[in-house]
């Protein structure tokens, strides 16, 4: 979720991450108290958009040893933040409605991707889906509508 | 999520917490390491039904300092579950739809209460739709469907 | 949805059925042509609130001859606007999100009713939930957030 | 919604029109009374996909004078089993979830379009995804979730 840092755009540029299996990848450490908990998650620029990804490790996972449902709508909010970012660089905004469809189970050690597209950003709404999927498979659907709030300082 | 105990029944009898704020509510403690780390989140049955609570940490918290929506969606998911724990005796399940509307913010130290309630406890589907409040304002209504899984041992 | 009739107050005072089975309903007739054609859908005010309601006609059905999820989803529209009427004096307003579960049939010859809350009357949306039964079953459970365009004239 | 006609097939194959404005698309006439009645609507395969469209008529309109969010869901939730079709050949089936984004609006005369996604055909349910659109303009985003039922005989 939005963070309201008048740095935001420096921030974003030391983001990244030079080594390790994250190297060219970037992580917004410190920004979020609760996705650095639940996380941390990653997001970068590739051919086709902007890609968010984490591997799932054991805190993960539910008490059937599937990931939580939980840990899956966080990261794919964290995921609708990151992917609307050029269009919430004059204002805050918040998750006003959030739906999701979960469509596949992610083991412990695996690597899972979301990416989400505006659909429309409106006056004051931003319209968004998106798609977490681990390998080739879809893991959950997920759609939102994000509110402008006050403007970034 | 879903634990698939087959001691499920003692599990809810010896959770019960017996001092400090949160006695007389229960904790289902070590079964499912992402509540466990989102949370702990609490629940007990009261006149109105069964009620699940937990209070807002500064990690709960987002980038603006209010909670993070995937902290309220994690604790709305715990409380699917707990809320259709008799509905499930003899089955396992996943969520397989969620929705969400978040309609006010929740500010660090507020105690953060959800219910929920069974619409339908179909054969192989349970319809779900539940609130989060603080105090009395209301901070997000959600839906679920819970699709029954494999039998309990 | 919305009419846009600077005398939608009158409208509703004359919009009282006076005989047949509907009598002590209302009625916006030519309020609104696809309500017109997917309806009639009446409303009054009981002990409980307000409730639409319509009888189950072989035209509203689906190909297995039970009720059509769009004639739902527009009596489920029809009657979000009715019940956020009075949160609506000074706007008008739209539909920006519409999630629903379909939790039970409707045969044809059957009473549905529904009924909808405000979860929060906010300064630029209405946060709304509401339930659609036939007998004592539920039918379908809905949210929506209605958004404020331009004041009434 | 879905049909139950032993000779599905057939009708699929007697559907299509052969002059007019909608020459070269199908139209399942006397399937179902409440598309007959809120449509028609058409579909058609093309270099992407299926795609359903019908035009709008001041019948279709709402008290604002564009189109009815009931239309579009109506519209929406027959793509769905229009563009299901092929995962259906062996199973009637029912929406049991609708969720829907209502992003821009609707004049009367303009062609409106809608394509639907299969994300995952499983066992018992059928996660699907699609968009409402209307010249290259989004309308409407949808997710739905169709549940199995009886085999077609």
């Amino acid at each position: 979720m939005d963070g309201g840092d008048d740095a935001h755009q420096d921030k974003w540029a030391r983001a990244k991450i030079t080594e390790g299996e994250w190297a060219g990848w970037s992580y917004l450490h410190g920004d979020d108290p609760f996705e650095d908990h639940a996380g941390p998650f990653y997001f970068r620029d590739d051919a086709n958009g902007r890609v968010c990804a984490f591997r799932a490790e054991p805190r993960h996972m539910n008490g059937g040893n599937f990931m939580h449902g939980g840990c899956l709508m966080t990261f794919a909010d964290f995921s609708l933040f990151v992917c609307a970012r050029e269009a919430l660089r004059e204002h805050h905004a918040v998750t006003a409605t959030f739906n999701s469809e979960f469509i596949g189970a992610v083991q412990p050690g695996s690597l899972v991707e979301a990416r989400a597209e505006i659909v429309k950003a409106g006056r004051s709404m931003i319209f968004m889906r998106g798609m977490i999927t681990s390998g080739d498979a879809p893991v959950m659907t997920f759609s939102a509508v994000l509110k402008k709030t006050g403007p970034r300082n």
